[in-house]
Parts: structure tokens; sequence; C-alpha cells
């Protein structure tokens, strides 16, 4: 899916202003107006590109004049040192720009990055990563595309497009089966119930409500292989919990269907990529 | 330095928002309007709190009747398992509202945690962490925020309030000395002037144009020292390049005043915080 | 659900922008500062309440002096000549906000009633009467509110929440079985999916595909109750085109799940509700 | 006159938005970044076409390389069956469109076709049919120029750019007389000022006061036309109150100068448009 | 007229931005939280008050603790030395408001008190004080009420709520006569027309063509006077260009209705007016 | 510094908006589209341009078809009867725009020629003339643009960017020793600290505490130059209040470093500039 840039831009202009503010008094002050600037953005560690369509976007923003030149695109595997991209224009709006540029590019290719890894662990048993809604306040959009970006999906992107039942709201409902029954009356019917369960008891619960999606909330992998027989493809099964590296593979292995995985967003690891500036 | 609450309220909203978008199909369907609702922020590791003052914005700008008792304010030390904060209110809108209140909490003490550390590393030797712009796109407020919570120090807030002067700004002006001098004869005379240097040759350069903050750039511990005395207090010096808990101690041994750490934000870890709700 | 009123908030006061510009000149001319005034909301015709909870946030964001007492709620029924709320306060805010509060609650409470009079004809039936995309500009939100008042259930909000795969998208993909699975690939585990179909063959590809909606486009009722028979409850049937108050009963006899009526939204009639204004 | 493009603008991306949300998950699933796509605006019924601009602006604000080709202007007259406009560019954003482009477009043609049909009917009397702030929400200035586009002409704006002297005005004021004179003190010598009458003594007050415009509040026509008369030319009469295709032509008779219609704008049916999309 | 506040509350919100940006770093480090501030607005110099209700406002939207007392209020005259209003409140938001509320007061008080000398000069002639359109860019609504607090009256408040015909347009239109003609067939029943002209010739024109308003442009009072004659109350006169305190006397003489005075707000002084703080 | 045109562009389009509204009824009424128009921007006075590059964007965010032809820029004199800059495109817009063109380019030609003024009387001393916080809420960036086209520096953009201790500050601090030390332990090491004093004890006291600035409020010239003796160079010295032409040299002549004028801001006088327009 395309990022919707009516919303990409006003992030991206709301991040100018919040670096730029009343103006770079470094730049201004030192670089003449009509000063042509050329540079690289180059990988300075292997990883997945995301966001460089953000950069440049931030770049024009700018000034029209500026130019880039794509080597790779969003969801390509760079290695360190490799070019990801030129640009070309006047040296000020260049500079203005650099590092808000970086922090969009750095963020997103991180996290396809941490994706990518995950993915490549799972993807022979059929298993799929997909993000939550632990994102950075104000950039989900670009942290959802980023994970697909690495090969991973998104499960929903708000509270408003799909249903969640948890634990607080089974508390309040009076258990699992009257918890969907009331959903079920309530939305549309165009939207997909998930219900979060804790053991085998909620599993045949979640099942005889009828749950299109199964959420094995912190189960080890033995317990959650038990469950995946128990369900036997009447619901898609969701594992959920502190999934990390070392442990997404033994959790792929035990049939589930997605594997949902709340670090690729909470916790981001920029990728080290740089903007290298010449002037010919 | 307190927050802009005007700035703040509009990130908070905006973050509601993105979450919420036409409404939470889960909860309205499930929790009956007037069902009131209890609840615990936990601490399920220890750090440095930071961001609970957002957390609880975010509840009543959703609404009035939420109420919320911190028992730890911005900047203190929890360890794992204790009690951060009481909610109590209508059931609704804290459910709402608890992803995103904890996607702030989250961050912004991962943030000031990490910043602890690093203090806690160097404050015997009279050394001051401070950041960088290398912040997440929208919230350099907040982070900045937090990293003042962790017991940092914020340098810049963005490209106008402060000159640094970096490799780029001196190919254009011709070496460093006509750079300081272009800037001088423009900024305002309130304005602090730092330059970026690679040596023991610029760093004379530098000192003799006047800068009033000198930043050593990627150089080892042995070098730093040396530039430390020759600088000899006729400039603030800061540290920069790849600063972690393994390094930062030997940095600061070395006499300099300011060491900058980009990853404080750059590479956020979440620290783990639940929000656990009951119904009596 | 309830409204997101964020969003709604936004709403009213644009449309009070629209409406008051630079100051009402004809009440501040004439009504003293301090005036006090009194009214009465009267429907002049039988229908569903929808809005008043809308109208009465008008005159809150106006003056928080205003007091509203609602004698009927959202999606209850009015005759001809009752009193359905109350208002109190200050003359001129609520002569400053009366034409845009009436505005909001004649279109929203037309809205309710023909869905209420939809609704009627086919619950017997076990049949829902659902809306479409076909909503005012900027005001989907509230229209889909009216919808739900007048008992009916809305379809997805908007492009981003559910799939619905038209005949474009079927002659993109070169038929109906590739565009479906295409989607199936590339959407989240919690997107449901539905398709357009015109005739027999087109379901056949549709239930073979898996869709778990299947729209039938302006079938008569007669080749309807064929199609629902053929799908056999392996996918939830939505009827489709140019239904009305004549022909909806017809169709709801055919045994499909749900009705989509564009009329509810793309050709609103306003109920008819004054505000007489006292002054004791 | 024109439409203030900056305003049109921004009413143009909130609906986009409200439709498009975080992206369109069937079109991007299934149509190829590069898709060309055609297509026909096709008038399904006889009607005054008016939003066309805005139709084409929406596509514009989506995607610079959408072209439309107007085969018909706002304003002229189309029968069942002809092409109004042609589309061509890449099918995903025209897909992205296409809802919000009719929805402006069919609502505007509904509110010129049914306000062609008033002034057919009134035009040979000399009278102007013309508006009331019974707007939609948000829509005025696109409906006040879809107004102007059936031929009819605008009442004033908004509470700003006329007087306009109701009978809760009247009472606080103390009667007609009081009330114009406060007005004609108070206000710029650029506003007109207009009273709404019930009777004879209160056309007199209104005469006797100078009222530049007379608003007949629901009198049967030969009330009208005797208050014409008593009139004679010594200020604007408006006739207003409950007007439609079947009363409207007897009010022309009375001699009156503008009939003044809510319904124009308060029951909007929608002219039937289709886009009809080709892939050669 | 009172003040849209909801277009001043987005003004003063900008402005406090403007100059709170980041965060008031003075204040937060040298005022603890809790401090308490009392203190007196304070007349440095004879003048209208004008803009009091908007210094207050801006305080309020810092923090609801804050209470003010005016001794004062907008329009009311004040010689120097007198106390305005008492301000009490918690000292940090006091000190971040203290510029902008100042400088909102200065200027419109400023504005009121050039206003009232013109009037004073004037109104034994009956005549009345206008201004124009030439205010300061964002701020026409706060300059225009700041104008009827000094006793003036305000003209049209945009280009969209009267008509004013200047040289250019009579120029395009071929005449006078033709321009009126012209408005008259397009515009609304209730708007007004205005013609500026600058001779006897134009005069008569004008009059033929039946303008509501005749401006008369530049004219010395001699002329004015005949013209005035010519005109014989059949149109409002309007005197225009370069008034100032020393002519305007004269130009009242000469019997026209209205004049017209652009530097009301184009060229303002500002009323010096301070802000004492106390600390009890 | 250049202008941050994100900020600019909005200022403009607001200040368009607040003048247009719902649109031009005179212009759009007699001109008809497509005619074109030709003027000449002409100082009617002597001065310093500034804003002709605001007037010119203002043009093109209302047609891209507007063209002008600078003959001077921003910060260059003109003399009476001299032409600025020439304009070429549609009529309609060009008089939609005029207005609003000319009140920004008057006061901000306005604010040069004054600083221009003041910077001429005291540059043959090494002395700055320099701006204050007095400015315009809403138009702070263009008129400290204005005050350096001028020749003149500008002090801090805001509350923000440097720190400016003033008497209140020093009251609740207990002192200017105890002030300073707490700001430098609170602030970056990227900030300076002035300090505002006014007799001889608080200037010993300023240098003693290390103030970077000390500004000499409401001193007479000769002990301001006692003062600059004391100081001998250990700070910069400012100069403060109630400065204007009369008295600006000699307070230069005292041998302080920079002179603030509240005045070239709070109180501004427009320079006469007209734009002629010609219909070839």
């Amino acid at each position: 899916m395309e990022l919707n840039w009516f919303i990409v831009d006003e992030t991206i202009k709301r991040s100018l202003n919040e670096d730029l503010g009343r103006g770079d008094i470094t730049t201004d002050s030192i670089v003449p107006v009509g000063t042509q600037a050329f540079g690289h953005f180059i990988a300075k560690e292997a990883g997945v590109v995301a966001g460089i369509t953000v950069a440049a976007r931030t770049f024009q923003l700018l000034s029209p004049d500026i130019q880039m030149r794509l080597r790779y695109k969003d969801g390509e595997k760079v290695v360190a040192g490799e070019l990801i991209a030129e640009i070309e224009g006047p040296a000020r709006p260049i500079l203005w720009g650099e590092r808000v540029a970086l922090n969009f590019l750095q963020r997103m290719s991180g996290i396809a990055t941490l994706t990518a890894e995950m993915v490549s662990k799972v993807q022979k048993y059929g298993v799929e990563i997909i993000d939550t809604r632990k994102t950075t306040p104000g950039l989900r959009l670009l942290e959802k595309y980023a994970v697909r970006q690495g090969g991973g999906v998104n499960h929903r992107m708000g509270l408003d497009d799909a249903v969640l039942i948890k634990d607080n709201h089974i508390a309040v409902a009076g258990g699992i089966i009257p918890a969907i029954k009331v959903v079920r009356a309530n939305a549309s019917h165009m939207v997909k119930i998930e219900v979060e369960v804790e053991n085998e008891k909620e599993v045949l619960e979640a099942l005889e409500a009828g749950a299109d999606v199964i959420m094995l909330d912190n189960m080890d992998p033995e317990e959650m292989a038990k469950m995946v027989k128990l369900i036997d493809k009447k619901a898609v099964v969701e594992a959920s919990g502190n999934v990390n590296l070392n442990t997404v593979e033994a959790i792929a292995k035990t049939g589930v269907d997605v594997i949902s995985v709340g670090a690729l967003t909470h916790s981001v690891t920029s990728l080290d990529i740089s903007l290298d500036l010449f002037h010919r």
C-alpha cells in the first residue's frame, strides 16, 4: 500500500519546522545564496532501505531545485559502504534538510532491517511477521510502511479498522463468549474479530464463539503447538509476547500463522546512513 | 525548562487521532457507557520515569473525568515492580488512550533511563551528557525533555538557536577562521559559536578565531586529552562521535566539558511499563 | 461506537466560523450583553432524532454558560410537535449558534429517519440496512453515526479499513479469482474481502476464491434469490443498487444478509426541527 | 464570483483524507504502479452541471499527472447519457479520488439542477431565486456557488456581511422600529438591513424605520400581493417560507423581488453522474 | 460587535508560540514552580484602552490559575499613571505571557487612542471616522475592534462583504455607469455599492447609476463641499485620502457623512503601558 | 538569514483569507476572466525596501501566472518616484492580492527605513542597532527580517534562544549573582546570558557573576559612559530604553556595543508605496 502523501507531507513539514525554527543561522551566515552542492547517501552498515522516498520529499519541499537520483529503492538490501542515493542542488536547502531527512531515513531503515531479519528466520515455515500499535506517536504510517518494506505485514492500523478483544474487554463483558457475541452484534459485517487468549479453556471458548483470529498471548512454544492443533485451521493463529531474534524461529515452528513483534517499532535502532557533501 | 504545552497538546491530539481514527470499535461494542475502571501503571523493569505528565495529559484530553495520582514524578528512579501511578475514571476513554499514553511514557522513560546510566558514569568527573539533533521527527521537545529528566543537558534545540559550524560549512567558507569570522559578522551578539574540529591544526584555528565551543569529532581519548590541554579553558570542549556506555567514562577522563550522545535519541529502547486495569 | 470528538469539535468550529465570519452584526447590535434566552427545540414532523448531542456541543463551544436539557436522546423517535430539548443561557451565543446547530441536527435526523423507515421494512427478515461511502464530503463520521441511530449498520468507513473489489479492479487484475488472490497476499490477516459480482459466473468465481462478502450489484429480486441459494452461507451476501422504500422489502425477502443504500446519505431530506426562543 | 481556492483546497484535502485514511488497501493491492486509466463522467439523468472544476481539482491534488478534458462547464445543462468530462492518467490516484470527486459533483449538480428548475418557473416575472444559510456545515461556499450555477443569487454568506433582523431580535429590541434604529446606529454605512415581518402592521413599521429589504415570512400569495403594493418599491421585497416547485410561480406573480428557498441546500437530491473507467 | 473568539484564540496561541518557542529558558531556570506573582498594568501615558480582554485571554490560555481584575474596560479613557488592571497567579506563566499580552494591548490601545482623537475633532459635525483595509496582516479583526473602541466605525471587513469600485475596476468596465450596472446584475440584493470618484463628472455618473455610497478621493475641502451639495443626500458621502489630525476637521465641515483614515491602522504608535510585577 | 518560507507562506495565506473571505465581489463582477493587467510598484517617498519578496510570493500563491520583475531588492534604498517592481498577469488575482501585498510591503519597508536611519547615525562609532521582542503578534519573523534589511541586527528571536535576566527574575532569585548562577547551572553550554542592570552596583555583580552581555537600562549617556569603562570589554554592553533618532547618536558615543530600539517594531510608520495598474 502506498503512503498517503497528504499525511506524510504534513509530517515532514512539521519536522522541518521543528528543526529549522526561525532559520538556520549557521548555514545562512556562511554559505552564499547560489552555492551548489552535491552529495552521497552512504550506508555505513548493511540493512534494508526504507524511507529514501521520504528523504527525497523532505528536500523537494525545501526546494524544487534539489534533485535526487535513487540507486536503491525502499525495500532493497544494501551492504556497508554502498551508495544509496545521490543529491544535487542549491547548498542552503540541502544543509537545512540534511538532519531531518536522515532522521526519517535512519529510523525507517532500522525498522525495515530488523523486520527483514525476523522474516528471514520464519519464512521457511510460511509464517508472517506482523507489527503492533506500539509505534512512535505521530509516525505510525511511516513505521508500518517500513515494516512492509522489510517483508513484514501490518496488523490493524488503529482502533477503528479491526476488533481485538483483550483481557480488559473480556473482564467487562463477563467472558470471551459474551464479548465476541456483543461485538458481532454491533460491528460491521466487514470487520474481523480477534481475541486474546491465555489458556486452553479460553481457546475453546474463542472457537465456540467463532473468532476469526486467536492471539496466543505469552505462551511457551510447546503450549502454542498444542493450541495450534486444537484450533485446527478454524481460526487464524497469532503468537504474541516478547518475541525476539533468538525466540522467533522456535515460535514459527509451532505452526502459528502470524507472529506479532512489538519491538519492531517500540525499540528502534537506527541504521547508520550518512550524507557526504561535496563542492565541485 | 517546562514543556510548551501548546505544542505538546497538539502532539498528543495528533497521536490519539492516529490511533483512534473513526473510533474504537472493540471497546465501544463491549464496554457500556458509564463503566468505571481503575488501573496501575507498573514498572516492569528498573529505570528513570519520564513522560508520566504526558501520559496523564493524554487521558485528560480524552476525558476530564479521568483522574491520575502520580506516585513518581518525571526524573525519579523506579525499580521493577513499582507502582508509578494510579488511574481512575470512565472505562471507555481509559481504554481509548491506553496505547498512546504508554507509547509516550515507555519511549520517554527509555531515553531518560539511558541518559541516567551515561550520567552516572561521568558525573564524578564533572562532565555533562548532552543530546543532539538526531531526534525522532515531531518529538524533539519531548525527547529533549526526557534527556533532562535523566540528568542530561540539551545541546541546541534546532538550527536557529546556536551556531554549529561543521565540515561542510568549513569547506564552503575556505577554512575555520573565515567561517567563524563571517558568522560573527552576521549573527546576533546573543548567539554562541561552536566549531567541529578533527585535528590539532583545526583546534588551533578555532582558538585563534575565538570559538566559544570546540567539538572534538571522533578522536580517541588520548588525542582528546591532548586537545583539552591545548585549549586550556579558552573554549568549552565537547566530545562527540559513537559514544556508548562502554566508552563514555574513558572520554570523560580526558577532561572534556561535555559529551554529546546521538544514541540517546536516535536508537531508543522503550522502558517496559504496563497499565493493568481493574473493575471493582 | 462513540463519535471521535476531536474530529467532531473541529468540524463544528469550522462550521461556526463559516457562518459567524467576523461576527454577527445583527445580534450584537440589538441584543445587549447579559440578556438571557430560553428556547425549545421542537420537532415539526415525526422522525428519529440524531445529532442533538452535536447541537448541544455547538452551543457549548460558543459559551460554557449555555445549558441544554435533552428530552430525547439520539436514536429515539419523536412525533410532530414534541419538545426534543430545552436550551437556556446568554442570548447572544445562542443566536450565533442557532443556524449551525439546526443545520447539523436537521440533516442528521433526516438520515436517521430514512434509515429507520428502511429498517422497519426489513427487520422481520433478519436483514440489515447498511450505508455506503456516498456521504457528504467532510461529514462522513456524523452521517454514519446518524445511520446507526436509525438502526442501520455501517459498511466500511473508508478505503483503508476493508477491501471492496469493484469492476474496475477486476478488469485490471484479469478476473475475480486473480483479484482476490493478490489482495489476500498483500492484505493484513485482519481485513475482510468483499467482491462485487454481476452474474452467476462471477458468483461462482467469488466463492471459489473464498470471498468473505459477495455484493450482488443491480440484480432483480428473482436473480438475487437464486444467487443466495448458490452462495449457501459460504459468504455474507450484500444487495446493492437503487434501493428505495418501495423496493427494499422485496429485496429483503430474497434472503440476502445486508442491503446497502446510497440514498441514505447522498440525497438527504432534512427533518424539520425548529428552535423557538423566549425572553422571560 | 470565483471560488476562494485556498478554502476549497482545504475542503477537498480534508475530504480525501476522510475517505483515503491510511491508504486504499484494495486498489494498491491490485493495480500495479504505472497502470494508466481512462474514464468518462456520464450524466445518468438531465440536469445542470456544477462542481466539475472541484472534481478536477480533487484529482489534481492527488496527482499532477491526471488530465481532465471538460466537455461541459459549471452552469451548463446536460441531458441523460451525455459525456460531461474525460479523465486520463495513472489508475491508482484516479481510483483513490473517484468517490470523493463524485460526492462533490453529484451534490453540487443536484443543487444547481433544482435551482435551475425554480428559476425557470419565475424568471418571466423578473423574480430572482435566492438561497439561505440552511447549508451543509462546512460546504457553504460550494453550495452557494452551485446555486449561482443554477441561475440563482446568493443571500448573505454569513452572519457578518448583512443584517437580517428576525423575530427573536425584534422581541429583545422591543419592536421593529427600535431594532432597525439600534442596528443603523451600530452598523457600517456599507451594510444593508433586512427585517422579517409577518403582517401589515410590521410592514408599515419596517417602512417607517427605513428597512432596505423586507422579508414576508410565511404569507399566502394574496397577502403577499397586498404587501407588495403597500411597500411600493420603497424596499426590496423577499418572499420566504416553504417554497417548492409547486408554489413558487404563484409567489412570483405577487410582484415580490426575490424568493428565498431553504430546500435548495437543506434537502439535496444528488444528480446521478457516474465515472466509467477503461483500460486501453 | 463582539470578537469572534475562535479566531482570536488562534491568533493569541500563534503569537505565544512565536515568542515562547521551545520554552522560556530564563524564567524556568530562575523562578521555582509554585512561585506566585502579582502585578499592575499601568498606563504610562493618556489614551483609550483597547485589548485588555485580549491580554487577559493571553494569560488565561497559558494558565487558568491566573486571575485578572480589570479596572478599565475596552473603550474607556485613562490618564498617565492610572492602574488599568491587576494580575495575580503563578509567576512562570505570567512571565511567559507578559510580552505578548503587552504587544497586543499597546498596539490596540494605540489605535483606539488615535481614533478617539480623530473622533473628538469631528463628532460635533455629525461625521463618523471609519477605517480601511490597510490593516496589519493577520490582525484585521483586532484592529477594526480597536477602531470601534475609539469611537470609530468600520468600513467593510474584506473584499467579500461590500462592493467598492475603484479606478482600476472602472477602467476595465469602461466607465462608472457600466461598472455599477454589471455589479448590480451580479451581486446579492443585500450588498451595498460604493464607487470612488475624482471629479464632478464622475459624481454625476455615480448618481445616475444609483451608487449607495460615493467616495470623494483626494479632493480639497472646497471641492468636497461642492460635491456634497451636488449629491444632496442621494448617496452616502465618504471622504478619503491623506487624512490626519490637522486636516480632519476641515474635511468634516464640508458636510461629508464619513471620513476614512488609513493611518488609523497602517501606521500605529503603541500606547505606552507597562506591567509591573511584585512578589509578596 | 533567509526567511523560513513554510512559516511565511502560512502567514500570507492567512492574511489573504482574512481579506478575501468568501471572494472579491467587486472584482469578480466587473473584471472578466482572462483580462490581463500590468502594474508598477512605485515608491511615493524615499526609504529602504523590505518585503518585496513577500509581496511577490503573495501574488504567486494566488496565481502562478502572475510575473513580477524586481527592480530593487530587499535592503536597497529608493527615492521618491522610483519604480520598485513591475507586475504582469491575470487581472483578477492581481486585484485580489493588491491590498495584502501592499500591507506587507509598506510595513516592512517602514521598519527597514527607520532602522537604516538609526544605523546611519551610529555606524561611524562601530555600534550596532538591534531590535527587541516588541514586535507585532504573528509577524516577528518578517519584522526582524525587515530590521536586518535596514542594516540592523537581531536580538534574540524569542524566549527560547538566549537568556535575558530582567528585574523580575532578579527579585525572585534574590539578586543578580544567584540569578546568573542558577541559569548557568540549568542552561545549555550553547546559550548566552544577558542581564539587565540599573546602576553601578549591579554592573559589578553582573561582572562578578560572568554575564556575557550587560544591558544598561534607562541610563543617561554620562552614566552609560562610566559603566562602559567599568565593564572594560569583559562583557558586551547593550544600551536600552526610549532610544530615538534624536538621542541615539549620543548613546552611541558612550562606547556601548549595541543599542536596542523597541520603536523599530512597536510603532511602525508604513512607507508609502503604491501599485498602479494599467490595461494595455
